[in-house]
């Protein structure tokens, strides 16, 4: 590396860091204020820039939005691709992928919250990217309670699109209630909910030969370990 | 009744439903374009109004969407109420009060929309009246799931706080993808969920006594019927 391209990296590096400060400044107020009410100013004045230097980093406040819902859905695109990896059934993948949403939720809070609250702000064309990936993650989870139901794991009368709906839900509307610093962590919440939900959907005869409720959790615990 | 009592009772009525078509558009632009984006004159302009006119009804347009959350939440404490007057067990309510919910839900779909899309624009004293509202929902479903514990029906190691709150989630999301007219009616919908809200919280020797999945959920249909 020559000494001009390790300079324009530490430019680029600089850019990217002021921008990464001006996306978590603007979701922290797009958070507690809501995107029509915050401005491109208070943005500004939150990272402690002119108004016209924003423009440098980006072309409009729906931009940042645009970001902002980006790097909240590559978390979600993440934890598709942990849980795809794992060599496991479809109980210990759903149980899986349940925990890794929680915690993949607390560890960019404040960017999924903008996405379920502001949504709808965004333009038609980037409303459609954005639910594109809400639609992959939706079809994975359905297709593994599928793949539990040829399995005989999972209870085949569920509607497994709607028990997608359900679960999905469930994690979504963390964004109203969920606190930093609250009572339960992550890891409480993930393991309870991943409980309810394998209870939710797991078939009478699988249950029975796994030897009740215990014991299925247990094993699946054993199988992801 | 008077001729003149007559008279005025007419006025009150007409002026109510004047009221209820303000506020059913204003639920309706709200949840379409959002609280911020939806101006008194563009309410004025749905109901055929002048601007000026709707403020005889109303003070302003918060005025509007606190009624509009206000008649969303009379539904939730309606199904408490329906559900608190039902002489069955602690898993049998449990299952009642989602099926309840969905029907309501489903019935006041654009104003439960509306609760909760746009609780944050209410002014504070506003949301404090409607926490306690939903607080009170809230302590009805953790209060059952209680009384399961003690009742040896629902699993003890779980928060019932915790599972209160995720089932709640998973019920209140549906303003996001609910779908009126769509392939699932709020009957299946509030089935499915309902068994599988049972499912994830009922105790290993409940369930086994029960006679497994299928018979526990046929049992609590019979209680209920």
């Amino acid at each position: 590396m020559s000494p001009s391209d390790r300079k324009t990296g530490n430019v680029i590096a600089t850019s990217n860091n002021r921008l990464e400060l001006i996306i978590d400044a603007a979701a922290r107020l797009f958070d507690e204020k809501g995107y029509n009410a915050t401005s491109t100013q208070d943005i500004a004045t939150e990272v402690g820039l002119l108004k016209g230097s924003i423009y440098y980093y980006i072309n409009s406040k729906e931009d940042i939005l645009f970001r902002i819902i980006e790097e909240s859905h590559e978390g979600a695109l993440k934890a598709i691709s942990t849980v795809s990896h794992l060599d496991v059934g479809p109980l210990a993948r759903a149980y899986s992928l349940v925990k890794t949403h929680v915690r993949v939720f607390h560890d960019d809070r404040v960017k999924h919250s903008v996405f379920f609250k502001e949504f709808r702000s965004l333009s038609d064309d980037r409303k459609e990217i954005i639910r594109g990936t809400g639609h992959a993650y939706s079809l994975f989870l359905r297709s593994i309670l599928e793949e539990g139901q040829v399995a005989g794991l999972v209870d085949k009368r569920l509607d497994a699109r709607m028990a997608t709906s359900g679960i999905i839900g469930m994690l979504n509307a963390m964004s109203f209630w969920y606190q930093d610093g609250g009572s339960w962590g992550p890891e409480s919440i993930g393991t309870q909910f991943a409980e309810q939900v394998v209870m939710g959907v797991v078939s009478e005869e699988y249950l029975a030969a796994s030897g009740g409720r215990n014991a299925l959790i247990q094993n699946i615990c054993e199988e992801l370990e």
